[in-house]
């Protein structure tokens, strides 16, 4: 599979994200400048991946110190990188848990510690979408019914939130590659995903680079789609759940979910727990980011589609009520309505 | 207000939407194979002025044609023409009316027949969109209710089936154009209608030119428009009607039509009467053009975005079922379900 991230021994790779889907480059950082501007400019992307890539740029900021000045090192490599992406909540958590680790470390042992917990979120992260795929997969399996068990599942994804977003495997595609490994075939249709055309940008790319079939489409193609009969289920993530269930996602998911409905296809949320925010009572709770609408107006900043000046509505992200959800699967499971007391248990387990 | 096509008296020009926004261009065509390539490469597009711009390319392919041979001529042009864009009905109806006042002509006057059919066609399009502008506006105005009129109307609006599509007011966008004569006020939302990005491109440009309000979203959206009460009503124009009242329109418009039912907002069809195909039972029926590839993976010809030899589904079209269609505004008035009748009595009135 392709390696989103990758540790040397001495250094990070990156899967430069910038150039996809045309060229496939990777990108060596071997100090704590190169990795807060790979960070800073979407070489990596993703929550789960941006957190790991922060806790190896610590690492590499503090291999050459000295033991007597090693955890104020730290300290300060940890403050800088944390003004990267100064929104990522996974960034801070990251850069938390290592400064934490280290702190908490005889200083002549710091270096050692910090690149075990580097290690260990590497392979956690793994681990965890791993589980997704685990359960996800098992789920699908029960998605086939009776002779058909030559026909690939046929299912849609909005965005990406593929292995280019974690360490490997993903979340929303961790099923599919998982299922793979295990018998089942698919057909995927990726929503290209507007603005930023992450579907058929980075969704594509990976799909193809791991053999899997994938098909393309507009965002308004998927009712359509859906019409034809075409679809098994459709599958997205999550940027956060809240307690009763509503999920934020990229913008165009909860569109896809009422065509999901009226079609009478399933549909489904795969997403690590660290995702559900208990402290958000319901989706309206939500801030809702506005963008550029440069965004919009301005295809991948190549062309321009709009007329100078005009009003542009650019919401980042959409809300889709639990109701419309028919499961949502975790690294601990797959976790089914009434969402309220669900996820709580799923919290506390 | 912008022209979309005019008659030099030798020639036609036409405004090349492929330019819009960024260049107000005309073409000038002085034979068949230009307007063949004209309506492929859309550079005139909507079945209105379509239908029109294949009866001028009709009389181009025969004005040097000589007598003895000047009806099989006009025959084969018409033929020509027609394969340049299969669903459109409103092109072979153009053609079909050509071709028949053509052939009952006397030979030698069939060039100035021919040429005086496309004059009047000019006429009676502008004329029918006038009359879908008057009904269409009477009914915007019924949605008004109590004391909320000094509030803007807002109507959410799919592709570009305005001035840019007829050679005056256009279909969906006349009831505006027309009701803002009237004394009501709108806004407009833009869905931008990806592939070729119809509704960012021009509808927002004419729009904008004709100083009415518009804000611009990806099609992606638009749920989330609904969802926040914003929209009044949906109008969206047409590319076929079949005698059931089932509707071809830009893909994406069955998607729009799905959710403004599941947000209980209404949702009109605007459409010349000619759109109306008895012999086309259901929508079923209706051929759904596949278009290259190149449209989704390259926006607007300018940028890569999705990977090399990536599978595509780019349909051109889809049907919206007539069930969820409130109502079909022409230039006859309103049309209401159930469709099957009120369709036929209305192109036998």
């Amino acid at each position: 599979m392709l390696d989103t991230i990758r540790w040397t021994g001495s250094a990070v790779e990156l899967l430069d994200q910038t150039q996809l889907p045309v060229r496939t480059v990777y990108v060596t950082i071997s100090d704590q400048r190169q990795m807060h501007d790979a960070i800073r400019r979407l070489v990596v992307r993703g929550a789960p991946v941006i957190g790991v890539s922060a806790a190896f740029g610590a690492y590499l900021g503090i291999r050459n110190a000295a033991n007597d000045s090693i955890k104020q090192r730290l300290s300060e490599v940890c403050d800088y990188l944390g003004t990267s992406r100064p929104t990522a909540v996974n960034l801070s958590w990251a850069l938390k848990r290592i400064k934490d680790v280290g702190g908490r470390a005889d200083a002549r042992d710091v270096k050692r510690v910090v690149l075990g917990e580097c290690l260990k979120m590497l392979e956690e992260d793994a681990q965890c979408c791993r589980a997704i795929g685990e359960h996800g997969a098992a789920m699908l399996r029960s998605l086939r019914r009776g002779g058909d068990n030559d026909e690939p599942l046929n299912v849609l994804t909005h965005c990406n939130a593929g292995s280019c977003v974690a360490v490997r495997w993903g979340t929303a595609l961790a099923p599919i590659y998982v299922g793979i490994e295990q018998g089942l075939r698919f057909h995927v249709y990726a929503d290209e995903t507007r603005p930023l055309m992450q579907g058929s940008r980075i969704t594509a790319y990976e799909l193809q680079q791991n053999d899997v079939p994938v098909t393309v489409l507009c965002d308004n193609m998927a009712a359509s789609l859906m019409d034809r009969g075409k679809l098994d289920c459709v599958i997205v993530g999550a940027d956060r759940i809240a307690a009763n269930g509503d999920v934020a996602n990229k913008i165009g998911t909860l569109g896809v979910a009422i065509l999901a409905r009226h079609f009478h296809i399933p549909f489904f949320v795969a997403a690590p727990t660290s995702t559900i925010d208990l402290a958000t009572a319901t989706g309206a709770d939500i801030p809702i980011e506005h963008r550029d609408a440069k965004e919009v107006t301005c295809p991948l900043g190549a062309v321009q589609a709009a007329p100078d000046g005009v009003d542009v509505f650019n919401p980042a992200f959409d809300v889709t009520p639990a109701q419309m959800v028919g499961a949502i699967i975790t690294e601990k499971g797959v976790i089914r309505p009434p969402y309220l007391e669900a996820l709580k248990r799923s919290l506390s387990s």
